[in-house]
């Protein structure tokens, strides 16, 4: 029996309250904050390690996805925090916690998926561990990744300044709309966009080949970066706060897929909404000093085919975040990031 | 809904099936079977990487451990892991997983007992991850923790051979028979006893300093270490099977300690059990080519105080696994390793 008194804070107060005074240590470049720690044992790469868990029923359900697809996002979702710094992944850990009740087909499905993926991201699954959930009745998997980054060229959180460019990579807001979907599967959607947003949510693609190519320009040219999987408001914020910046948001300019507009169109769902606040995104935020946008463009573009988009302009801290609606008229963004602990 | 099929199979069987066809890549210089796996991200020291869940219900209860006992031991059982390598702790990553019931107070004192154990052995808390439970009861605490390890020193479960001695640290069993007074609190036992004992299973103590000082002789001395956290028959069982050796155990000089021997008398409970199948131990168990044995126990002992015992002798595998009783007889020594999935 656990003490009962319900949990007062959220998740990111939470993280701070745990966190202070925490013994340090040389070695550590960056501690807790990032999308990574930085790890300098003393030579020319530094590396990154990160982790992340999936609960069923709060990340996941069997439901809404297969047991492939659950191994696949279980390390995506760790792919795209090494993503987040522009960093290489190498090594991961897998930790399982297992209810009486899983089948060995499941966790078969799963591994499948986990190989899948870390063959796809030249990661090694090095490790791990298994524990007996007991009397539990949820499936966890916790990942810990590793990563590499050459010295001076990780992308933090911090480095954005007044008159850089904001970029996003993808679509934000499919993964919130596949999730829609299959949540609500009495609707009729169009198949075609059934598939494209059933893919964003359950076998997101982390940016790795992205990060890769941002980081080489350097911290100087990709002044800040972080991946969107709390929602590109909720992350925006972080950005902005760890920067100490404003921003302002072109609405206009929103790279909305086919994809969602259709399924928004045919739910009469705001897919601003999707786009602002949905989280599970896993695409790159990042901010391109001035002069250096159309060489980025034109260098992810074509090794990776993914779209970067300009979508706002970084601005004083004491302007905030703002939007822009193409009739000119300004609107305060609140930020409604996932918080991990709303459901407790 | 998870898929209802019960699972056929235990827990090392479980980890070989999930493990093989990895996809492996440069830099692994060891990948999964041992206490850690080892990485080279190309400098001259050697990357060491673990983890190791604890489960609410399964690893410990809030009625036989304070929360800092708890954090203390989260903590203490992944340093064990490098300990057992002969490596030095540095970077903790911490995952946890909240129940709804979960208090603050409960949680500041797991962080109390992270920090303290952390700050003990030079380790940096540098990242981790918090999720909700949902539905779930139970608290999980998976921690991952990264060491390091000089070039060619890593002790494996792999390298004994055939007239080498058998080591083991401090005293064995001490932490099962804790386990059994918390979990017998009716019964009488001597004060000191029960200090002792409490104190082995719920704030063990890793061996991370012996460790550092046996990998300084380096693998040709010290010929093969592991960690007995399964139990010493268990973990014996993984040395002999990965170093392709038998073993002979002298059971008259398995180093019983007083509080164990006046437990199991107030009991009459057979101490041997403890110390040969008990888990959680977090000792170290090693192996010493011939002639070295004395330099061995004088470095550690005078440097750390610590107790080492030889209790046996490694044999051809044919010979198997033995124990010899006092009165000259060997019997055959069956494993009982802890499989975290035998409550499944």
């Amino acid at each position: 029996m656990t003490p009962m008194t319900p949990m007062p804070i959220g998740e990111f107060e939470l993280i701070t309250r745990l966190t202070q005074n925490l013994p340090s240590r040389p070695g550590v470049s960056l501690g807790i904050g990032d999308d990574c720690a930085i790890l300098d044992p003393g030579d020319d790469l530094l590396l990154l390690a990160t982790c992340d868990s999936q609960v069923e029923g709060i990340h996941f359900t069997f439901q809404t996805s297969t047991p492939e697809q659950i191994g696949h996002k279980a390390l995506a979702v760790n792919l795209s925090d090494i993503a987040a710094m522009g960093g290489e992944p190498r090594y991961a850990l897998v930790s399982l916690i297992l209810p009486q009740h899983l089948s060995l087909a499941v966790l078969d499905g799963i591994y499948t998926g986990l190989r899948q993926e870390a063959a796809q991201f030249t990661t090694a699954i090095v490790g791990g561990n298994i524990a007996s959930a007991g009397k539990g009745e949820q499936l966890i998997i916790d990942i810990t990744l590793l990563g590499t980054i050459e010295r001076g060229h990780a992308l933090l959180r911090s480095g954005a300044h007044v008159g850089d460019t904001l970029f996003v990579t993808g679509s934000p807001g499919d993964s919130a709309a596949g999730l829609y979907t299959l949540l609500h599967p009495d609707q009729a959607y169009p198949q075609e966009a059934l598939d494209v947003l059933h893919a964003a949510h359950c076998t997101p693609r982390p940016r790795v080949r992205e990060g890769r190519i941002l980081s080489q320009f350097g911290p100087a040219v990709v002044t800040a970066m972080l991946d969107i999987s709390d929602g590109l408001s909720g992350d925006l914020f972080h950005l902005c706060e760890r920067s100490h910046i404003g921003v302002l948001i072109e609405m206009a300019r929103l790279p909305i897929s086919p994809s969602l507009r259709a399924v928004a169109a045919g739910t009469a769902r705001n897919p601003f909404v999707w786009m602002l606040h949905g989280g599970e995104d896993y695409e790159l935020l990042f901010t391109i000093a001035p002069g250096h946008e159309k060489a980025i463009v034109e260098a992810v573009q074509s090794a990776t085919g993914t779209s970067l988009t300009a979508i706002g302009t970084i601005r004083p801290p004491q302007d905030g975040m703002k939007l822009l609606w193409p009739d000119g008229r300004e609107e305060v963004l609140i930020p409604q990031s996932w918080d991990h602990l709303k459901k407790l």
